[in-house]
């Protein structure tokens, strides 16, 4: 099984016949959708006419949550702060408000919305605060109602693998939970230590996992959630089917806190795997990394859980700023592939079988393969910590962007290409296997003219070939008015319907998601 | 491979210590929901105050369809009849169209739907016409809108596997058209060779692959739909991930043709899979079926492709009007359980030791195994052709009930029970491993008294265990009044108002799928 131990550079040489050079895939551009109805506007819109909080508006909040009703300037901060520091950067007063509420039960939720609503107050819901995109901290002084006490674990059914619980639930609490009776979560996520599966639902959020077990859409079974009005819509079922009338839980998917405030979960989980392996591969081209890509996926088959790959750029700044030495000799293209599965012997086999035809036909040209679990975390870290070692790179702008799977890697070239010198570095990483590209591009401090010559440039790039916009980071504050790219205004026409039925005074997680020049 | 040829009875009973009693599975109730609002009216409602179709309307639609704007009241007969020929006894003056529109391009939809908003005049979308709830006949005089004729494929990308083709494809047809690219359709139902992709997606079809593959909302990634003024909302989105906005198409999965009249639709299909086995094996008591699906999630685990079940009452329909002989000796419970994987000997040897197992622990007291495509079907055939010996043993009463696992066949056992020889047969099967109970109770007549020995009896069973009155079949006409039994009526409220805000005449698909009480 000599496979499983690091594959000699020599040997793979030996079999390899790529020339080294890049070769483009054959890129066709499609027509893109009707674009931008106006030039996106920087920064955030004026402060919308939302009351400001009273001492009674306290002296309420304090009756219904006494103790969890948050005012010292001190101890709100970090709520008012997103977790990459950038709101303050993209719009100077960002994050200003001066209440944290800290409901423990659905009720709490209930009674502080409805309340909200008839004062006009504007509330932020927030979950583990982890995201990306600005979604998730005030953009002006919106109270701020943290799920992070509604911490418990509702049920759990260990025949039918559904687990049930409130909103504030750490992703990696719950994963923990699972393992121990024999199950997972259907995601897996970088912020896992931090991030709350009511926020993870809100935002939709992707991940490593979705390629094997899908999207939140899927294995999302029921949602319990409280409306604007404060009503508390209960579509918590534990069923796999429920076809009784229209699936409300769909339209709160992925809303950002703008339609209502999830507070409770069922979700379908798998089985934990008896068998994980991590694969580390090079390969000399991004058209090789497509056909190993094919190839794992007939020969992997049902165990292929993950398929991630870097850049030599990326390399370059997990060296250079975590001094984490690349494990495979200098490659333009890393590939992490990971399988789970029922039988490590057959998984073993499988992998083996696939490794081999890979050499043989020269898609890599290095590779090493982990089973054991420190081995597997040091490789996953290769393509986990490429963020962290962006944010020493310099400021980064971030994009998060879906595309067909022949196009990814040539945005990377073009956007190289057309900034020239001006950028410190342009990376490409993400979830090739889902189609879904992060372009990250640093400069040693904010730099207005470098944000000029990426933007637009990158959205219409990515319209030209229908791509998404936001692929799972979501729109927030940053990217709310760039949805013309990706969606059609007559859609986003339809969603400001919608907005407007559930949440009419728009008091839930303002100047979010949607564009400002939607009614 | 001794365990791949027919098992031995006596070897299996060797080692089986069922006592062959049934021991009830433990029961717990819990709280249902708040139950319907006033008694569910029987049949359908009073004709709404629509436009009846004049000869200025059909010299339109003749000017948009040349040749296919039908009205010979033989041709368009067929459209009028549900597949189970029972909307006329649910219904007496039930399906009378005189107008039948074949639209080939999603403009002529647009056209038609517009004109109709315009004139009042309602319109019953219609696919293959295979539902079961009498969703997809009109119920007076509405036009029948077919989407027959909306045959083609319009893309496929064989490195994604991502299908874009208009609605009006057959299931069957696009398998066909996949497994040449060695890719499959992510669901199957019984219905293949006539239900069409855009029904599967309005009726949100589950089948037999849903256990594996997951439900239309998580694999159809985007969607075409004409909305009630007409206006094509394009969501035709080929990405597996876009978090841009609100997920509009997932409005439109499942709401049977009362929102928009899908014109496209894009799925992720999975990779074909090499090697496919299908055991039939026969157990002593449902806790023992229980406990064989928990083993064989564990030991099949990621290439268990289904999971269903029959009761001996379906056997002997199966037995007496089909004359389907049973391929294992007579047991209580039968299950078929599939398996789909990439590596046929691995396939083989997971297959081996489950079922090593399952009769270790006398879980089964008797099996068949089938990897060849004829005895597969064969083995099929004993779970999808229960439906029709149904139809042979007389008037029957179709239940479609989603609840949990333990559950599943104390319903069964209660209706048995609670009917007394009232009925003719009453007999469970349907999709376990979803927790999707197929309850059919017949009758050699239309009998009244019997259903209402049936209803509401079993809706309330259902609600007290917080389960779906409709797992996969919809509400359509026929369910409409009782989908308080399964959702609150602040929830159907809601929904009430998405149909407003989409519909405001309410001219698509009137009368189906939202109670006669909502506004």
């Amino acid at each position: 099984m000599n496979i499983f131990t690091r594959l000699s550079p020599v040997d793979l040489n030996a079999i390899c016949c790529s020339s080294g050079q890049f070769v483009a895939s054959t890129r066709k551009l499609h027509v893109g959708t009707d674009g931008p109805k106006s030039p996106p506007a920087a920064g955030a819109p004026e402060r919308l006419p939302f009351s400001r909080v009273t001492e009674e508006d306290l002296a309420f909040f304090r009756k219904i949550l006494p103790g969890r009703t948050i005012t010292d300037p001190d101890l709100v901060e970090s709520s008012n702060v997103d977790w990459l520091k950038s709101m303050k950067d993209f719009f100077s007063p960002a994050g200003s408000s001066e209440v944290l509420l800290r409901p423990q039960k659905t009720e709490e939720v209930s009674q502080i919305i409805r309340y909200c609503n008839s004062r006009n107050l504007a509330v932020n819901p927030q979950g583990g605060n982890t995201g990306l995109v600005g979604g998730s901290v005030p953009v002006y002084d919106e109270i701020i109602l943290s799920t992070s006490l509604m911490n418990n674990i509702l049920s759990f059914d260990s025949i039918s693998g559904i687990l049930t619980c409130q909103a504030g639930c750490v992703l990696e609490n719950l994963s923990l939970y699972l393992e121990e009776r024999d199950y997972i979560m259907p995601l897996d996520l970088g912020a896992k230590g931090s991030c709350q599966i009511g926020g993870n639902v809100a935002t939709n959020a992707g991940g490593l996992r979705l390629l094997r077990y899908g999207s939140l859409h899927g294995t999302v079974l029921g949602l319990e959630v409280v409306l604007a009005d404060g009503q508390v819509l209960d579509c918590l079922a534990s069923l796999r089917k429920d076809n009784t009338g229209y699936d409300l839980k769909q339209l709160f998917i992925g809303s950002e806190g703008t339609l209502g405030v999830i507070t409770a979960v069922s979700i379908l989980c798998p089985r934990k795997p008896k068998s994980v392996n991590v694969v580390f591969l090079g390969c000399e081209t991004y058209e090789q990394l497509l056909k190993a890509f094919q190839l794992c996926r007939g020969m992997l088959g049902e165990i292929l859980s993950a398929f991630e790959f870097l850049d030599s750029e990326c390399m370059r700044l997990l060296n250079t700023h975590l001094k984490l030495p690349n494990p495979i000799s200098d490659c333009p293209f890393y590939i992490v592939i990971e399988t789970s599965g029922s039988d490590p012997k057959h998984d073993a086999e499988k992998l083996h079988n696939f490794l081999e035809e890979a050499m043989a036909s020269s898609l890599v040209s290095d590779g090493t393969v982990a089973t054991e679990e420190s081995k597997i975390k040091a490789l996953w870290s290769m393509r986990e910590r490429v963020t962290e070692a962006l944010t020493h790179d310099g400021f980064t702008y971030k994009y998060d962007i879906s595309l067909p799977l022949e196009q990814i890697y040539q945005l990377v070239i073009d956007m190289r290409q057309h900034l020239g010198g001006r950028a410190k570095s342009v990376v490409g990483y993400g979830h090739v296997g889902d189609g879904n590209l992060h372009l990250n591009i640093t400069s040693s401090t904010k730099d207005p003219a470098l944000l000029a010559a990426i933007e637009p440039f990158v959205y219409e790039w990515t319209a030209s070939c229908r791509g998404s916009i936001s692929a799972e980071h979501g729109l927030g504050l940053k990217k709310r008015n760039y949805i013309y790219y990706s969606k059609p205004s007559q859609a986003v026409g339809l969603m400001g319907n919608i907005k407007a039925m559930l949440d009419p005074k728009g008091i839930l997680n303002p100047y979010k998601t949607l564009p400002d020049d939607v009614k």
